[in-house]
């Protein structure tokens, strides 16, 4: 009944997850690897593949094959072109490049959403986990819009409205957090914990949002001279910088829609990610008023079995859009 | 007649510098050593100081010597506690703490200034700086303060009124430069080059200074589309990321200065610091509508010159002030 339909790939710069997904769109097995895009050596897009899906495929040699993110990458195994602004699923679909396995197989790539704008954005694997939300979320087809935030490495603020995306806002909040900890001389003083001390991350985004401060450059320092005047311990301090880079990533974003007259307490607000940073995003935006930004679960999946299904490559019928 | 009078030393995180200083505070032979404090191993630092200032002090074994900077901290020679807000050139002198030299000699070390506020700030070697720049130039002494910046890796900004220092904010301009162009993504597409891209590093302050957009977090981003999309070559990428961030700097203290009911535009203003970025800051300053930014020179000599002579270490007048 539930039988496979579709090898499923998220294949970005640093890791590949692959589903086995049935009729229905839901996983009947999972794979993890750490063989994302930028680990590869020359020609290992095969390889990885194999080792990942090669299984699947020998079980299954007609299952068709679709894959998103940075694979479609200039740096990948085809370049996917751009799609370019305002996008719905059928532009993604035409915008599928195809390549050809060594195993035979078929690998069908999504493109990524380019906007051009005075500051351009683009995104590559985010666009499906909207299709995927879009396709499993009816609140998001709200006759107003919703905005979804993809927390991460580059975390993303999607503005989406009649099944289409509308513009988006990228904040390199993630990886700017690791090349400070790591690389300036705020991870000095830091000691690290494995649990999230909640009141240090709130007061990092109170201070974030509230204070007549000159801006996130001069707010990060205070991670240091809060703990040389015994204010911040060592072990609260990353959290605090943690809670102010979200804070002001949010403060940001709630500017703009300030200047559109509208306000994050405004809007229909969904969130796609793992769930502790979910979770932190959930505890932010409640300081900024909004306090219903449920998670998405398995808005990968669902988006790559909708745009297999809308691209003709299964016969599933795309889920409640 | 200019004999030498005054062993001065800046001696930060990274560099020592040395001056020995005549009797009208103008140096008569300077020294530049790496033996910063955070590269020196246990007991370092005597052997720095014999290396850099021995041989004055074999001609001259009477000379007073005195340092500022992080030479200071608890991680330096000896700790000068910080002297608290508002700080004039006095409580600067009464919170000199000296340590003996295994030479013989006694260093006199000249404290930092602590702003507790509700993100306190700190500074050591600035302030010392800042008394230099006010012996020096009259135009500080406006009956209505100044503004002084200190581009640098932590780049700070010092408003003066009546000799004192009366509050400062700390940006991390620099180092958060290195960090993204060294430790992220952003750096992966640019080509150094020798001689600043003044076009790109005026976009880059202009996209901050202007745009609706929503932060530094984001704009940074741009650094990397405007390159995919062929906007900004491989050599503009980092004059674009320093033009960013130094507008968002200023940006910053321009947003602090209109709650005020005031702006950049209304201050008597100067700077402290290398040429090349203070040239930076100049052209940086004038797109906000600010073009009398003059550099002050030779501030460390004349801070550590004035409060030398303040403290009593030497008979030479202060200058000017």
């Amino acid at each position: 009944m539930n039988a496979p339909s579709l090898i499923a790939l998220d294949w970005g710069t640093t890791s590949l997850r692959a589903y086995l997904l049935g009729a229905d769109g839901v996983a009947l097995d999972t794979r993890a690897s750490p063989a994302g895009i930028m680990k590869l050596p020359a020609g290992g897009f095969d390889q990885a593949f194999d080792e990942t899906a090669g299984p699947w495929l020998d079980a299954h040699p007609d299952l068709p094959v679709i894959a998103a993110g940075m694979v479609g990458s200039t740096q990948g195994w085809v370049e996917a072109p751009y799609v370019e602004m305002p996008t719905d699923a059928d532009a993604l679909v035409a915008g599928i490049v195809t390549v050809a396995a060594a195993c035979g197989a078929t690998v069908h790539i999504v493109p990524g959403v380019l906007e051009r704008d005075t500051l351009p954005n683009v995104m590559r694997g985010e666009e499906t986990q909207i299709f995927g939300a879009l396709s499993s979320d009816a609140s998001l087809n709200a006759k107003d819009g919703a905005l979804i935030g993809l927390p991460g490495t580059h975390a993303k603020w999607v503005f989406v409205r009649d099944g289409r995306i509308e513009r988006f806002y990228t904040f390199m909040t993630g990886e700017t957090f690791g090349a400070l900890r790591d690389h300036t001389i705020l991870g000095r003083t830091m000691h690290p914990t494995s649990t999230l001390d909640q009141a240090a991350f709130l007061r990092g985004v109170d201070i974030a949002r509230d204070a007549g401060h000159p801006g996130v450059l001069a707010t990060i320092f205070s991670t240091r001279t809060l703990g040389l005047t015994g204010q911040l311990s060592a072990e609260q301090q990353a959290d605090y910088l943690s809670g102010l880079l979200i804070g002001h990533e949010l403060r940001g974003l709630n500017e703009v829609l300030a200047r559109e007259q509208s306000a994050l307490t405004g809007k229909t607000l969904r969130l796609i990610g793992n769930d502790a940073l979910c979770d932190r995003y959930r505890a932010a935006l409640a300081r900024f008023g909004y306090t219903y930004a449920q998670t998405v679960a398995h808005a990968t999946e669902h988006g790559l079995n909708r745009i297999a299904a809308q691209a003709g490559l299964i016969t599933a019928p795309v889920r409640a859009s």
